[in-house]
């Protein structure tokens, strides 16, 4: 298991593009443990796998819950990678934490301020995605109820927002890179995925996200994304993220950065 | 205080337009109860007051909490009126309702599938307010994981989303009223409050929103708005309100409902 | 045929609400000029019909062109009320204007700075539409393309806005009718059915927009709505009409209007 | 001056970026001969320059009219390079196509079609901007309304749509650049000035546009933009866009591409 020493570095260092992959959910230990293993393979740097899923539709999968998080601990133990898991309430807060090394509060909880003060006050690295209803301005003031707990550890992903486009699931905001770098001086992480909405406009976006400037990428990858139980037309397959990554790395070393 | 059955039929009669109204936030005891007992000589039904607010910097007035609710229970013991206030996470919902008569959820809560999932496990009306990221299909699939819970006394909010246009603080969907009639038997309340941001405009909406079928209006008013501790320029004063009141009531009236 | 100081009359007359309408295209004689025949009946005051219409494919339905226009004279000619059509460039404007009493601008037609100058020297009322990606600042700021050419005769319609709200085909923005009246003179002209996209919605939103303050209305109505050859789903029956005009005048009267 | 063979290679060439840039503008001769040789001494392929402007308000500069059409035209004589400027209406076609080479139709006539057929007919390439309230698939159909006319010479701009955030001008839809090359032939051009509205924002957006597949860009640069007669904040000084055009070789050979 990482170090939280290592860990930091490899989340501060701006230099190397952070590079999270996973399913959108923690199905079962091969889908996850093959997953990781692939990913390491590659050289990617943190696991990710929803085991609570919020979901817009009560009578869809909601994730294995408890039983997901043991699986991705599972993932971490077979390949050394920190993992990344996303929490959906207070309640919640202390089994997610016990079992993940970054914790993930998710677009629908943008603005759960009693969340986002909880998670102010631990001790581990926080993902937060921005809402898809809400400004870069009202993003950056969500941030600072974590910061303002004393949790400084915080990462902006931004992965889209509401337009009245309809050719893509979200729009993806890629000038929110610059903007943020400009108001903050925290990372700013792209999610192709959930804008793209269709796994043949994932790599674009990628492209664009790191060419923007973003300090990382994180991408939804499943071994077989047509079989997947969640967003199934999103996700990469393995070959299709492999290229992906060639071309991230390709675009990063260009502009000073590397993989 | 109003029996449940009182409380049932006044929520659930679609003659009567239901009248919410009050603070934005509970201040002190002669502010919340000074404007229950105006609203109770007016007519209106139910008494509204932020204890636990949402607000986007957490450097902002962040409401009274559970002294704040203590002033409202005050306010209805004064007129015998129902009260409603904010729940803004599990944790505190216990709390909250041993207050209230009727628990809301608010915008940025729309889609906290678990807070939903709570609320819909609990015996008292619930008022939904639609997230202003979030589409009506997807209002009503939030309002579902409440009532799927066994709590099918669920109010619908709507109370203006994001667009492009910057007059007002948001745009009021008024065609939500028709579109949630036709695909759900759930009462709709309009809040012309919030997206009008400014008191000037909330009469306007008000009687927009009755007119397009509303089955009720939820109103932010104060004593003296312009020494508010927040969304100063959008509430009412007492004048502005009674003259809201009669032309709601009078254009109600022409259209088959009363007050 | 109406006069110039009879038609400057009831345009400016904000006593009176203003009630257009009539087809979305002229498609036959017996078409346009039986309409106008039931809408004079019903008591409504101007005719409108489309002759060039503006198609977002150039495989649609494009108008009947002149003929159209002399079609839709012929409803004058039967009827005595004053007609309304659209001009979609500076070359038809002269075609346009020896047929018509009243000269719309259509919203992809909006911020077409060289037809508003146009039609700012033209002595006719102008129907100016909000383009739907266009803000209220905007509009008001292409009205003075026209104003300030001398010609000052100029009603704005809200007739919805691009948003992410997919239920409705755009979303009106009701407010546009407080605000336009707190920073203009002009008249606003609801359209009711271009933001519904279906007839069910286009009474509540007519209803939406007179209650908030509309000095008039423009309304699709047509003979056979499902054999239109454009807009079949949201123009209305002269039924649907009948029942929405009845409405409109009981809010109208309640609120200091009549019809 | 270059020959229609030379230009159409130019255009259809996909492995080379088309870089056309030049300032919002044509302000003086000295301003716009000075950036046209700037440009061709970095190796841009077209230059660009505002006649006719259209600007929101009709106080503002409105163009210097055919006496800027000269001065473009002299910036052409200086340097050999191709130059493009804006027509605003069918009217003034004529008078534009005589001095250019390529014809650009700006984001607010978009959708207007008379004028789209109009340039359908002419026999010199066309910058179709799509507009800021049209989705992608009314993008694609407005493009139709020139191709069916016979001029397929068309080059597809993307700049930013309408949406609720505010810190940039407008949200360029980076997306559009996938999404077009999937349901068209024809290349898409991206302009990051409008968007950014800022040129701090210039870049990086710019870079995004390559990374996701665009077929060129489109730029605004001024020889001293705090001086510049409109759009001020967003045009890039000849420093800056070096910069820029140093780093988009980058990032374009590393996918495949060339300046």
């Amino acid at each position: 298991m990482i170090s939280q020493i290592e860990l930091d570095r490899l989340l501060t260092d701006r230099k190397n593009l952070l590079m999270i992959a996973g399913p959108c959910a923690i199905e079962s230990e091969s889908q996850i443990v093959s997953t990781a293993q692939y990913l390491k393979g590659l050289g990617s740097h943190v696991i990710r796998g929803g085991a609570f899923k919020p979901r817009t539709s009560h009578k869809t999968f909601q994730g294995l819950g408890e039983e997901g998080l043991k699986l991705l601990a599972k993932a971490r133990d077979a390949t050394g990678l920190p993992i990344v898991s996303e929490v959906m309430d207070t309640d919640h807060l202390n089994l997610v934490e016990s079992y993940v090394d970054i914790i993930q509060v998710g677009s629908r909880n943008s603005q759960n301020f009693s969340l986002l003060r909880e998670v102010g006050k631990i001790d581990k690295p926080i993902l937060l995605k921005r809402g898809f209803g809400v400004t870069v301005a009202e993003f950056l003031s969500a941030s600072e109820y974590i910061t303002s707990g004393g949790n400084e550890r915080v990462m902006l992903v931004e992965r889209g927002i509401r337009t009245f486009e309809n050719s893509t699931r979200f729009t993806l905001d890629v000038s929110a890179v610059p903007v943020i770098h400009e108001k903050s001086t925290l990372p700013v992480i792209i999610d192709p995925s959930h804008p793209a909405g269709s796994a043949r406009y994932v790599e674009p976006l990628a492209l664009a996200g790191v060419a923007a400037g973003a300090d990382g990428l994180m991408v939804e990858v499943h071994p077989a994304p047509d079989k997947a139980l969640s967003d199934a037309t999103q996700q990469l397959t393995f070959e299709a993220y492999s290229s992906l990554y060639e071309k991230v790395g390709k675009v990063a070393s260009v502009l000073g950065r590397q993989l």
